[in-house]
C-alpha cells in the first residue's frame, strides 16, 4: 500500500464545537507539533462562517455533505453544500484524493468520553483506532461502516476514509481545558502512527477489539402538534455505551410519567442527549457491542 | 404591605434555556399545579422568537433591556428592544406595574446548581429565597442589589423585584429531566410561600443566611487580534461558589500554561465557562461570600 504522503486536520466542522477551533489555532502558532518526517500535515477550519456566528451551521449541517453524488449534484447549492464542494476541491478531488487522510475534531454534548469514529475496515484506519486506544485506554471505539464515496462525513474525503475524534461532554460554545487537553493527545497519537506507518514501525496491535457500531436514532415522543412530550429518563442521561435493556426506563414525560424501553434486546446508548440533534427531536442513538476485526494490512 | 394578586412565571427569555420553555407547556396542560387561592398565576414565553430559532438572543440579550430609561427610549429598537416594551405593556408597566411578582427561569452551562438570583433586599423577596432554600437545602442565594427601576432584568417589571432561578450544568438547547424537575420543584415552592405570605401562615425563617454577592466578571486573555489565548483551568472548572485564592490556577492557556489568580484576596467563582458570555470573552463572575440580612418585613 502506498505511503501517506499529505494529512489534513479539520475542526469547526460544526461551527459551535470550538475545541477543534482552537486546537487549529494553538498548532498555526506552534506547527512543530503536528509536523512529522514522512509527511505534509495541512490544517483547514472547516466551516468559518458557521464558526464566526458561533453555529453549528448556517444552512446544512456540513458533515452530511460529502456524498459523491453530492457533490456532483450543483443544484445543491446552500451553504454547506458549497463549502463541501470547495473543500472537495481543496482536498480531493473525492474519486482520487490528493490527501490521504483525514483527521476531523468534534465535540459533543452527551457523556461519551474520548470516542473514536471511524466509517471503514480499512486495515490502516482500524489500526489507528487500536494504536490511540492502546495509548489511551478509556477512549472508545465507535465503528459506523459505510461505503467511502457513498460516505456523508468530511473525513471520507480522505483516500483512506478517515477518523472522526469526538469528545464530550461539552456544552457548544465554550472551551474546556481538559476536552482540549484530551483531544489534542488523541491528534498527537494518530500522528505518532502515521507516522510509524510510513517507517514500518507500527508497534504489536491485538487483531480485535470491543467497539460499537450504530444502529437506529431514537426520536424524543411528540404530540399532536409535533412538541416534545418527554425527555430522556435521568436514568438514561449519562449513561453513553451502558446497556439498555426492555424494559428499563427509558424516557420521562413532562408530567413525570416514567416510559420503559420497549425494544426486543440489550442495546448500547450513544450520543444521548446530543443538543445538536434536538432541533430533530432525536434523544440518542442505539448501538450495538461488536468485535471489530483487524485485517491484515 | 399590600398582598400579592398577580405573579407571573416567565420563560424562554433566553431563547436556547428550554427548560423553562417546557415547564410553561407543562403547566399550559395542567394549570391546576401553579394555581393558588390567593392570587392569579400567568404564564409568559419571553422570547418567542429566539426560541424558536434555538438562540439566546435575535439582536440583544433580552434580559438586560429591562432599566426604565430603556424601555422609554424608542431608539432602541433592536428585536429584543422592542420585545421588552412590549412586555413592559403586558407586565407593566415599570414605574407602577400590574403584575406583583415575576419569577424568571433560567439555566445556565456552569456547574452552579440551584441558583436563587435576587436583586433586592425587599423582605418578600429575601423571605423567599430563605423560604426556598429551607425546602432545598442544597440551594444557593446569589445576591446582585440593585435599584428596581435601573435593574435590566426582566424579574425587576413585577411590584416587587423578583426572583431569577438559574440551574446548571446543562448545554443549551435541550432539556434534562433533573434540571427540568429541580427548577419545576423550586417555582412550586416559589408559590407556596407567596400563598403563604399572603394567608399570613409564612413559616419561621432565619434573619440571615450565606449567600454570595457579584463583584465583577473577568475576561479570558486575548491576543492583539483579540482571539482567545487561554482557558480556564481545568481546576477551576466546575468549581462554582468554591474559593479563589491569591495563587491559585485560573487559566491555562492553548500552550499548556497554567496562568495564577492574581487577586489580592480569597474570592468566589460563579458562571465559570459559561457559553452565553463566550461572544464577549468573559470566563466566569467572581462574587464575595456575606451574610444576607432579612429585615422584618
Amino acid at each position: 500500500m502506498a505511503s501517506i504522503k499529505h494529512v489534513a486536520i479539520t475542526g469547526g466542522t460544526h461551527g459551535n464545537e470550538l475545541t477543534g477551533v482552537h486546537l487549529l489555532k494553538h498548532w498555526r502558532q506552534k506547527p512543530q507539533e503536528v509536523a512529522r518526517s514522512s509527511f505534509v500535515t495541512e490544517m483547514h477550519l472547516a466551516n468559518p462562517k458557521a464558526n464566526a456566528q458561533n453555529r453549528r451551521y448556517i444552512d446544512q449541517d456540513l458533515n452530511r455533505q460529502f456524498k459523491l453524488a453530492d457533490l456532483n449534484n450543483h443544484e445543491l447549492c446552500g451553504y454547506e453544500q458549497n463549502r463541501a464542494k470547495s473543500l472537495n476541491a481543496l482536498l480531493g478531488p473525492k474519486e482520487d484524493p490528493r490527501v490521504d487522510f483525514v483527521i476531523d475534531l468534534h465535540t459533543t454534548t452527551a457523556n461519551m468520553g474520548m470516542s473514536l469514529i471511524f466509517n471503514t475496515d480499512d486495515p490502516l484506519v482500524v489500526g489507528m483506532a487500536f494504536y490511540v486506544q492502546q495509548k489511551m485506554p478509556h477512549a472508545t471505539l465507535f465503528f459506523d461502516p459505510a461505503d467511502r464515496l457513498e460516505d456523508n462525513f468530511l473525513t471520507s474525503l480522505g483516500r483512506h476514509n478517515g477518523f472522526l475524534i469526538e469528545v464530550g461532554p461539552i456544552p457548544q460554545g465554550l472551551l474546556r481545558a481538559d476536552v482540549y487537553n484530551e483531544t489534542k493527545t488523541a491528534v498527537l497519537h494518530c500522528l505518532d502512527y502515521l507516522e510509524a506507518y510510513n517507517l514500518g514501525t507500527v508497534p504489536d496491535l491485538p487483531e480485535r477489539r470491543e467497539g460499537y457500531r450504530f444502529i437506529r436514532k431514537v426520536q424524543l415522543p411528540e404530540n399532536e402538534l409535533g412538541e416534545i412530550t418527554a425527555m430522556l429518563h435521568p436514568a438514561l442521561q449519562d449513561q453513553d455505551y451502558q446497556p439498555i435493556a426492555p424494559g428499563d426506563p427509558f424516557f420521562m414525560t413532562l408530567d413525570g410519567e416514567t416510559l420503559p424501553y420497549d425494544g426486543d434486546g440489550v442495546v448500547y446508548g450513544a450520543f444521548i442527549n446530543e443538543a445538536a440533534y434536538y432541533d430533530a427531536h432525536v434523544g440518542l442513538s442505539l448501538m450495538e457491542k461488536i468485535q471489530i476485526e483487524r485485517k491484515p494490512g
